[in-house]
């Protein structure tokens, strides 16, 4: 193998350390940046995921202000939930579970969320200021994380030739547009487009965010190139393993993203950071 | 010259007709599709623009419905005009010219107007649905132009490879996004992308929205090619030409919108069908 693997533990750990250091002279200010989580029921995959976002913001110095509803809370009582939110000065941005329980219009809990708290991107406001670059909101934590990646480990950026194979709005979308606002000239390919290894092949950097577990065999990549691998996917054994068949990939290509270890490592520290920046730019508000 | 001319004024007419079509359907039903026509002042592009959006809108049968604001209108008042627009059922879809008076926030504005209304595209609403495809509101006019005149020819979409050169809000991202929907592979090239000649060659379909005066020469395209030019510039002697050099380009590719003629030919009709599809959207409601 000699391909440079790119950790996302590093990521996520200097990421930390920056946003720790920014708590540390935001609370000198009088100010305590604090991650609010809404929980409705108990659902085991929420409830492992807030461990760890509670453990990674608790050690960064953030607060964590929970709101737990049952499981059978009505679509007013969460909406409620939210504006209390809006309304609370001591919470900086929410993190909010989702999917909620059937029958709950979640579009317009989303929206109703104070896009200056939407740390988690779940607004329409903020998915708009992706596309325009408008500065309002914040990006998707896992589109962000490809990018603190590539910054992270100096992989230049502006006038590479990238393509993000998937075109959720949740991730390839996104990270297309924030790739463009940094000057990459960006190809969104999909589960639809033709000979698609010719147009990975022809990349200086591939985003593989299309959800088929290790779907870009060796033939996809070319010397010389970077590869995130957004996907999280469990394969017939039953291991977590990428879009990317890594084993192959990292035989050719310069630089890879590892699954697991890679870009899921870095979105909650993403997230912390969302908190710590709401909490700045709400000061003295 | 060997490329087949892909004229502006063919599609115009096959949506005009089609459209006077439905618009009798409707009128048989009691409704009368109406466009409103938001004026601040009288800027001489202004009124000339409007004359041949009213003309074209009634020969298909639409009522025009005029509101007229002195230059010096408060912001509340324009405001209200559109709130005006939003609370009358016998407008169905509203053109503002822009931009407004200095001093307007013009943002506010446009975002007041009923998404359902919105047939230019001026909301955050219109412009997130060509992002998430989510159906609310109506792509820009310019943006759709390039798709009807690409179906107009039985173009195919779906899985080509497409280089949108350029990015702007207006035209580049949201013609990248309604052609992904279509399955497009698509590529968004700009100033910045290095080796844009070797990009452009390589495309199935080359959409020129750059805005530098027949930047996109010769050097740019292939054999096979069918390029939208979307450019509307002034060279020195002042003729009105596009983003691509159309001499050159047309004695190589297979097909070719001139300027003019060509995209802006059809941007209005683009209009119009929006107007018509509110009203028929709005039926009953």
């Amino acid at each position: 193998m000699s391909a440079k693997i790119l950790e996302g533990p590093a990521v996520a750990t200097a990421i930390n350390e920056a946003m720790a250091a920014k708590v540390e002279q935001l609370k000198n200010q009088g100010i305590s940046p604090t991650l609010g989580i809404l929980r409705v029921g108990e659902r085991p995959d929420d409830v492992s995921y807030e461990k760890g976002a509670t453990k990674r913001a608790e050690g960064i110095g953030l607060d964590v202000e929970k709101i737990l509803l049952d499981a059978d809370a009505t679509q007013d009582q969460i909406i409620d939930a939210v504006r209390g939110v809006n309304a609370n000065d001591a919470i900086s941005g929410l993190l909010m579970f989702r999917p909620l329980p059937k029958g709950i219009d979640e579009d317009l809990i989303c929206n109703t969320l104070d896009v200056r708290k939407d740390v988690d991107s779940m607004t329409e406001k903020s998915l708009t200021s992706v596309f325009t670059g408008n500065g309002d909101g914040f990006a998707p934590c896992t589109a962000q994380a490809c990018i603190e990646i590539l910054d992270y480990y100096d992989i230049p950026i502006e006038g590479k030739n990238v393509v993000v194979v998937g075109r959720s709005l949740v991730i390839g979308k996104p990270v297309a547009m924030m790739l463009l606002s940094r000057n990459a000239t960006v190809t969104i390919a999909h589960s639809r487009t033709k000979n698609l290894p010719e147009i990975t092949k022809r990349a200086d950097i591939v985003i593989a965010c299309v959800g088929r577990a290790q779907m870009l065999d060796g033939s996809y990549f070319s010397a010389g190139q970077t590869v995130i691998d957004v996907g999280i996917n469990f394969n017939d054994e039953g291991k977590m393993v990428g879009d990317v068949n890594f084993d192959e990939a990292a035989e050719i290509v310069d630089a890879i993203t590892p699954v697991p270890r890679g870009v899921g490592s870095v979105t909650t520290s993403v997230l912390c950071k969302h908190v710590v920046e709401a909490a700045d730019a709400a000061k003295g508000k």
